[in-house]
């Protein structure tokens, strides 16, 4: 697209969000069971699309210049994947509206009250790679939310993405006139020129959310003004602490490392406290059970010569030498980097300095112990005894993910709803002016108006 | 500074937000009393710092390379100007702790509970002009809400402002061993190229507060990763609708355009709803009103022509004709852009299109029309019957201002303490792990925790 085609996007986006401020959440939920019903009809012509960007990819995977595992994600016509997607819409159905909700109702004086309500972001521009599902899931949460989205898939699934955004548009353009959602509320593009052009429009885009790698949203928030709702690497750390149960050690070791190694959420680091390396009952138990999970330990030379005294010899090879990058390292693969530390206060230290602020866990019985740990560790998820696993929006209960976000502003951790609306205040007067208050003149009376007598 | 130094300085900075993490809201108030006692104790070098500054002011004054409403700014010895600043950190110690307080509490399963708990959000940078108050000011709003501060005042109150950072940072080192708030909470840095290292540093700090012109804040978004809470300009309108009370509109108009125009919630622009434009009693009126309060009004044509035949001849002088970028334009003086507009909608547009999402108000006595209006203006404020300089921290009863935020994101509005804070998941379990849940397995409770269960 040329840069002034960009701009009109944009600007059909932005007003395509003003419309959306005044639907209702019945509106909404009609809005995306029409989706759900006019991709169900049109099944046929997204799996064409689908099969042309497989036979392409397919090629490139032979070519070696694709990863299996990409390929994989890329397919939404195998076993139950198309259904997965439809009943995905459903829930989202389901999900309470997360607008319209007064935060805050002061009566600032007779006449004059004020209301914080939330609203919608706005304009969001969605970047994300292989899995061509995030077009339905992602448009069909910015709707909930009440926001125009603005999307762009990765280059192998581009036939797949082109399709649904258009089935979106086209169950968009045919709701009823009383409606009230335009189709340009979803929108596509496909390439790097164009994101790049969007990028300096922050007077048409409020957020941008990369769903992708750390490269990815690095390069976003070195090219834009916009806000960016991303998350960066996840590193992730155990730490077992000298009075650490070692059953639970054992569990949520292997669990935060194994359940899922290639999730954000999943343990590159363990911390170990150097009293537990004395023996075979304690620290030894753990990296055996790790070992037999088939984790590759990447030690510091203390832990490995520990090891290599107390963990069977049919275990050793996968007991290795650690380089200092191993502790800023996303391995996504079933590998840990293991270090002593002499307390707890050591572990804090280096979870904040090497740590990527997603999710850290201590085990230990000790609760003051807990709380040191919790309070100081810089991280969205602060977790003592249970897998950093845990980390995830449907585990929390929010029915929906828009992503996990190690931001430290606007929204944090696993990002459901509540992390696509923000807030407007709006005051209801009779004719007030503010040159009347002040010393001996008029005061503010700042009382909390209860629920029940909110005039909104 | 050297880069290595500047490095220094953050990481300094981010330790201390650590140590702050677990300081209670006691020990934050003994540091704000003890700040209070150790300025007033050195006022007088404080004052001498001060006038030292001033003097060179003063040359820059009479050379024409300074404004003398920035050298007034810059004057912290008149009057009761250090009283105010002494009372201001009074006033702060008695707001609200934002921090450590649940705002979701969730039973993920039997023994597995999270909790959302508010948090400091870490290291601020906040960078300001003239001022000097500010030092005080902010580092006390970064205190109490947890946060370490990193500071860069105008270069006109150099003196000033190293002074009362080292007073302050004197205060803190002299708090009792039990405190924990460690000195390098606050600290400060002088120059541009020291703020360019530091909006690199994404890795140390967690957000930056720009407190000046639109092209600082410019500047500042163009050359960071780090998110920015600021504001841009503050371009609001006051819209006279067609069902407009003619004495709320004079009222409203007059107030917001000149209570104090150089604030960034004084009106700049006046949309008239057509059908005013009769007569000597609608319109008209709020014209001569605003006239007759010194306000030049640079009206479309017309508006022009209207105004030249309805209000005296006395007044003429100040009705000019508009052009374009006036409608863009952040006066900041005793002027207004003028249109008409044909219905509420256009007036939403022009509004949407040209304003600066900060606030903006309507006068009409429909509510359908005002809900029309407040719904689908994107602006912090959207006011019905209310002059928009009711936009402000003190007013709606926060009892202290970090800023103005056009932001879409985090915070929006007049931003108090609750801006500084972000939140983390805490988590509390027994050994619990992921892989145990799911289709065929144990299944996630998600039931809300009442307040007096918590046991957080």
């Amino acid at each position: 697209m040329t840069t002034n085609q960009i701009v009109d996007l944009a600007r059909a986006s932005r007003l395509a969000s003003v419309s959306m401020q005044s639907v209702t959440d019945e509106q909404k939920n009609e809005a995306l069971l029409r989706i759900k019903q006019v991709l169900s009809e049109r099944q046929e012509e997204i799996f064409k699309a689908n099969e042309a960007d497989k036979k392409t990819a397919e090629e490139q995977v032979k070519a070696g210049k694709l990863s299996a595992s990409l390929f994989k994600r890329l397919d939404i016509c195998n076993g139950d994947k198309f259904a997965t997607i439809l009943s995905g819409v459903s829930d989202i159905v389901h999900l309470p509206d997360p607008t319209k909700k007064v935060t805050l109702a002061t009566k600032l004086d007779q006449d004059l009250e004020m209301y914080r309500v939330t609203v919608p972001v706005g304009v969001l521009l969605t970047i994300f790679e292989a899995r061509p599902e995030v077009v339905v899931n992602i448009s069909c949460l910015a709707l909930k939310s009440g926001n125009a989205v603005i999307l762009k898939g990765g280059k192998e699934a581009t036939q797949t993405n082109a399709v649904l955004a258009q089935v979106i548009q086209d169950a968009l353009a045919s709701l009823p006139k009383t409606n009230g959602i335009p189709k340009e509320a979803v929108q596509i593009v496909e390439t790097r020129e164009d994101i790049s052009a969007l990028l300096d429009l922050d007077r048409y885009v409020d957020l941008v959310v990369p769903r992708g790698s750390n490269s990815l949203v690095r390069y976003i928030q070195n090219n834009t003004r916009i806000p960016v709702l991303g998350h960066a690497d996840g590193i992730c750390s155990v730490y077992l602490d000298k009075e650490a149960d070692i059953t639970k050690a054992c569990r949520i070791a292997v669990d935060s490392k194994t359940n899922y190694p290639a999730a954000c959420n999943a343990a590159e680091t363990l911390l170990v406290h150097a009293s537990l390396l004395e023996g075979n009952d304690k620290f030894a138990k753990v990296a055996t059970a790790l070992l037999n999970a088939n984790v590759t330990l990447k030690c510091e030379e203390n832990v490995r010569s520990f090891l290599q005294s107390t963990v069977s010899a049919d275990l050793q090879a996968k007991v290795v030498a650690a380089v200092p990058e191993d502790f800023d390292t996303e391995f996504l693969d079933p590998i840990m980097a293991v270090k002593s530390v002499s307390d707890v206060n050591e572990a804090v230290e280096h979870i904040n300095e090497h740590g990527s602020k997603h999710t850290d866990c201590i085990v230990t019985e000790n609760e003051a112990t807990s709380d040191f740990f919790t309070t100081r560790v810089d991280a969205a998820g602060c977790y003592w005894n249970a897998s950093t696993r845990f980390a995830d929006g449907f585990r929390y209960g929010f029915g929906a993910e828009v992503g996990v976000s190690t931001n430290k502003t606007h929204a944090r951790g696993p990002v459901g709803l509540e992390g696509l609306v923000i807030y407007k205040y709006k005051i209801r007067g009779n004719g007030n002016i503010a040159g009347e208050y002040g010393s001996g003149k008029k005061q503010y009376l700042h009382e909390a108006i209860a629920p029940e007598n909110y005039s909104i």
